[in-house]
């Protein structure tokens, strides 16, 4: 059975011809105007009619990085990115130009489904995973299956747990979510505000994890408490993960995973230290697809109608 | 249909014959030595022999305050009450003294079951309800079944979310839990580090929430805010469930329900300025079974299949 796949990311859309755990083509399209899906919509197509070019795909997986209803197939909500993909209905879309069936979900739901079915989480059915890069994306699947929840949202915002009370306002209208704490766009915030920044070596860098963690192997004293502080922040994110869905593996992907030897063993130290788990003890693995996990999650979406219950 | 509940809390089991939305009898059995549940066992089987006399009852539904594997119906694990409750055979109890099929689950999820079959949660399917007290439970139904997870661990430690980054350590193992900054046991520790403290009003009574809310609505300045500490946590707690859960309602029970107007007040501003749920506002209410949700939960324990599916 093969499947078309669209990633749709924060600057171009993956698309793919995917077939068991095989990506047999695949193709990049740059999204010019991040505001607005509509217009990206053709040059989409094009490229999904040219990876189908025998007609023998059977559906398209389509991954949104926003709120999605997988049930009904809609966007629910979106965080400063293609903001009138609420309005768009995709299914339709996707019938009228391609001939084909749509099924839309959450773009990390879609990349956990994807390593359970060729990556890091094979034969795994509790799985919390964490994407830590621009944003932190946490998404949880118990027994099997992805959390949904009544509106779609439930199992999927693992990094707007609100874990400094009092903290930083987030993107998503939070307070203190771990996003706001330890993510991409929250380190030059964060740097700014510690104590002695000025005086870092991070200081007279473009403010990055990369930078952040190369200073600190250095031994530069603020980033390696900027680096603590992030680690602590996403080690109480998998505590908040485990109390939360019970997983017996986390897993860890995104641009983070450059420094992977550092951030998988300091979370498995803190998840054996702080998590209440009298059953056993939480495996935390990096995943292993990489920017293609999603792509990869098309195949169960079709394949498994259980992937879709809530 | 009736059902014979236990409901096993910290200082005694209330035992009762349910049938639909009545508790027909109750019997109160005091519990002596909280370190151990065998010793308590005959206590509480005469006690329901009495309410059984007829031998109507079909089964028996009993809640613990500790963590518990529904499918198996066996302890999993104790928080300082109960110790040996892991080591007992419950099931294997009640068949072979009182003839009867015994089912176990969780109290503060039997409460959920309660109030969404006869109090404040009827008719509702996705729910989260906390209990506000010595402790803080916070339990999960979606789609109108409890969550148990792998290991019955998911969504019955909504007091166990790192809300404080490097905060108190927790009595679960954890830091800066919702419990261990704003229950009945951590207010004591929270009150005494607290800036000025010695000249508040609040230390020269007994700290408890009832002793707080008062010294603060005579406008104690230190009182005041501490439970404004206390209500911003019960709310980061709030949003967390929010973001993982996806309920419509939110239920509060406890102690710290005295002062209800207060709280409710609170937490429902809370969430609908901090919660990102684009469908629209969940709603926060107050528990309406008090000490008997537990109790009225066994009915749906055991007429709902449902209600045991992970």
């Amino acid at each position: 059975m093969k499947i078309l796949a669209v990633d749709l990311g924060g600057t171009h859309a993956s698309c793919a011809l995917v077939e068991g755990v095989a990506i047999l083509a695949r193709e990049v399209v740059p999204i010019r105007d991040l505001a607005l899906l509509g217009p990206a919509l053709p040059a989409i197509q094009a490229a999904l009619e040219r990876l189908n070019r025998d007609g023998s795909a059977e559906g398209i997986g389509f991954g949104f990085c926003g709120l999605v209803d997988a049930l009904s197939s809609r966007v629910t909500s979106t965080n400063g990115k293609f903001e009138d993909a609420p309005e768009i209905d995709l299914v339709g879309w996707a019938q009228s130009q391609l001939g084909l069936l749509l099924r839309l979900e959450n773009d990390a739901r879609l990349a956990l489904l994807g390593e359970c079915h060729a990556g890091a989480g094979k034969s795994q059915t509790d799985v919390v995973m964490f994407t830590l890069g621009t944003g932190i994306g946490g998404v949880a699947m118990i027994d099997g299956r992805l959390l949904h929840g009544r509106h779609g949202q439930a199992g999927v915002l693992g990094g707007h747990v609100p874990v400094k009370l009092g903290g930083r306002r987030c993107t998503c209208g939070g307070v203190g979510c771990a996003e706001s704490e330890a993510s991409g766009w929250a380190l030059p915030l964060v740097s700014a505000e510690w104590a002695n920044f000025k005086e870092s070596a991070l200081a007279r860098e473009e403010i990055n994890f990369e930078n952040l963690f190369a200073c600190a192997a250095n031994g530069d004293r603020t980033a390696i408490e900027i680096q603590r502080h992030c680690l602590n922040v996403w080690g109480a994110t998998a505590v908040a993960a485990i109390h939360a869905f019970d997983p017996e593996l986390l897993l860890y992907g995104g641009g983070v995973m450059k420094s992977a030897n550092i951030v998988i063993s300091f979370i498995e130290d803190y998840v054996s230290r702080y998590a209440w788990t009298p059953w056993g003890k939480v495996r935390v693995r990096a995943a292993q697809l990489g920017n293609d996990a999603a792509l990869f999650g098309v195949v169960p979406l079709f394949c498994e109608e259980s992937a879709r219950v809530r």
